[in-house]
């Protein structure tokens, strides 16, 4: 039987996960396509460690060179994360005539447009199902299987952490930094979480999302990014009893002619989907203009979950090669009727507001003033009862605002001598 | 630009959704495949009447014939539904050496061996995406996105009007029979809709998931299949109140080395997401050894939905074509470790049980004591108030227990003398 051969780069959780599948289901895979799928090499910088997978000693090397300048390997899979040198490495082993397979959303986000060309322009492809979601096949979902769809939205809860985050605060009354501790106690959170809690890695994987389904490669400073760690207990139970979840949600959604692209914590109604979506899954919920509204939901993070999706693009390639000729990658094709991206303060959203205010008559008028003033109308009110503080808590949903108005009410608003805090305003997405 | 020649048998709902397609998103898609896919010939009994897109009359034939024996057409797409003469129809194709596209899934189910067989025999696929859940993109999940998973069980809801009829009596109070009539004057229910609502259109789709997760054709009459129209309205009530909802699921699960392959009524708990699937959507719940526990969720029909899946396959099938060599379709593999086909009598469940009794001293007693002489362990009783007869309904929950030993206990059970109607059994699924 013929042989491909896999060079690995990056033995770590999702690599050595990638070497048990391979080993494991060996006959699985080579009854299924026909050829037998081969690791050559494997490269870390570490090759002493133990891993859940024990290999043949000769196959580990600390020299990437060393499976670049192979010329039997035919397809790179890239799982070190981070951008540099990956991207080096990807470059290179492209210009030696290999595929690649990638699980690193970072990088592709950032220089996913560079990278792209270059295998384009060889007749090679990259693949990276397993930078979004996981397992979940949500890139081969929007790339072949929604070929023929135009999107409208896409609305994705990308961050197992977050919403482990969000669901824990909502689901046991924990506070976001009780939260947090018990994420990271049970592995769930890094030891420093910042790219995770505020926003960014689900905004490299929104880039790959939007890119798929709008033909756009955004760059992050056009993403509108706002994370979940200024998110309060009290406003994930406010929200409750008004009939919300709050979810980190991940957009890319057309306006007219504009696209927005954003990420921020959003009101999502209870009785929708994506609010009943706990813990650390993820879930993508994606318009088309044919399929209609399709969910497609699972674990967002997860060694053999994520390595799963890296050996069905290592099996895609393998086919491509054994068909001798190369299908370019689907070309992702930019969809003409979005004209421009809309910055976030031109976009309108309907809006959960919090005021902390003085108890004292009068205080409502005022808000009310103001908003008024910004033409900015309000659909329901919720005077709460005083906190510790003897503060009142006013709890607002407003309609349909544009993001610039509404600053500039809450600005003058914060100013008032009544208010105590500043207020707290969170986007409402009604889906 | 090379062009790809389609031939369409069936230019009815689905059909003209095609042409439709591949009409208004023909420079999308020749941008992404780069080859133009041409509408060469369209054959229907009626060619007459109006649709909703327009073409040329030229195009147009009563003559199957015609398309079967032109060498010009590389993929013929069969939409006339029914196992006669469409088999005859991709035969014939298969002969003549053109690929094969088709959302029949009553031929599939009931000939899919022989059409699979004859078309890897000449190299040519035979793609059905929009045989399941019409544009959501389970086939191409199953077959290549996970392709290295093992399944443990799938759980589908795969038939909109049983799902639509069964939300409306939940979420509005209908009886089974005003929903159904609510269901045909929207156009979700057929004149006769005994297919759908008597599980048979589950079953046909079923039986091609199991095919593609468990790698066999089961016969027909070895699935198990019960349908929604014996589920009362008490029933959905009841089973809401002990925190339920009853859907209509087609389920394919493992148990040791035997697969069970049923369709039936289930008690699903209403916080599982399969619980919030309403009206004519469908599910499908995968449980993949690697990816994990994935939720596919979409329409499951529509004119536009069946045909952006049905266009998926002509795009992938268009790729093979250009990459000049087929690519077998992925084998489907026996999983090894399924030794062989559970009967329902053997299988195992929870249940739901209704008893309708004459209210007097000790009927609970007699039920119970019945039910402990086959071993039935009791996990929650609940005595209703009296109905309009004067008869009492007693809900029962019970553990797992074999079907046999069920049936057999409610079979002594209804013979009692205070038991005044059939006793209601309906499965709980634990997902």
């Amino acid at each position: 039987m013929k042989k491909i051969n896999v060079g690995l780069i990056g033995f770590g959780n999702i690599g050595s996960g990638v070497v048990k599948i391979l080993r494991d289901k060996k006959s699985l895979l080579s009854d299924k396509i026909g050829l037998d799928i081969n690791i050559r090499k494997i490269c870390d910088q570490d090759i002493t460690s133990k891993r859940n997978v024990s290999v043949d000693r000769a196959l580990l090397t600390r020299n990437p060179r060393e499976l670049i300048e192979d010329p039997q390997i035919d397809i790179m899979v890239e799982l070190i994360g981070g951008v540099h040198p990956a991207r080096e490495f990807i470059i290179d082993s492209l210009k030696k005539g290999k595929n690649i397979v990638t699980a690193n959303k970072a990088l592709l986000a950032t220089h996913g447009q560079e990278l792209f060309t270059e295998a384009s322009g060889r007749g090679k492809n990259i693949y990276f199902e397993a930078s979004v979601g996981a397992g979940i096949p949500i890139i081969k979902s929007l790339r072949e299987g929604l070929v023929a769809n135009k999107f409208d939205s896409i609305l994705g809860i990308l961050n197992g952490t977050s919403n482990y985050i969000l669901s824990s605060m909502s689901g046991d009354g924990r506070t976001f930094e009780e939260a947090l501790k018990e994420a990271q106690k049970k592995g769930f959170a890094e030891k420093d979480p910042t790219l995770d809690i505020e926003g960014m890695d689900s905004a490299h994987k929104l880039i790959l999302l939007t890119y798929l389904a709008f033909g756009r490669m955004v760059n992050i400073r056009d993403v509108f990014i706002e994370g979940i760690s200024r998110i309060s207990l009290a406003d994930v139970n406010y929200s409750k009893e008004l009939g919300f979840e709050i979810k980190l949600l991940a957009i890319a959604q057309r306006e007219g002619e504009d696209l927005e692209v954003r990420v921020h914590p959003t009101l999502v109604p209870k009785d929708h989907l994506l609010a009943s979506v706990d813990g650390v899954f993820n879930a993508i919920y994606v318009e088309g203009d044919l399929a209609g509204d399709l969910l497609f939901y699972g674990p967002g993070a997860g060694q053999l979950s994520a390595a799963s999706a890296v050996v069905s693009d290592i099996v895609d390639l393998t086919k491509d090669i054994k068909a001798g000729l190369f299908r370019p990658m689907m070309n992702t094709v930019g969809d003409k009727s979005v004209k421009r991206l809309r910055r976030i303060d031109e976009s309108f959203s309907r809006y959960y507001i919090r005021f902390t205010a003085l108890d004292k008559p009068g205080v409502l008028a005022k808000i009310s003033g103001v908003l008024a003033k910004f033409g900015i109308s309000i659909s329901s009110v919720t005077q709460k009862e005083k906190d510790k503080s003897q503060l009142v808590p006013i709890v607002m949903l407003i309609h349909e605002t544009r993001e610039r108005d509404l600053r500039r009410a809450l600005n003058i608003i914060d100013r008032l001598e009544a208010i105590k805090e500043k207020s707290v305003a969170i986007r409402m997405e009604e889906v």
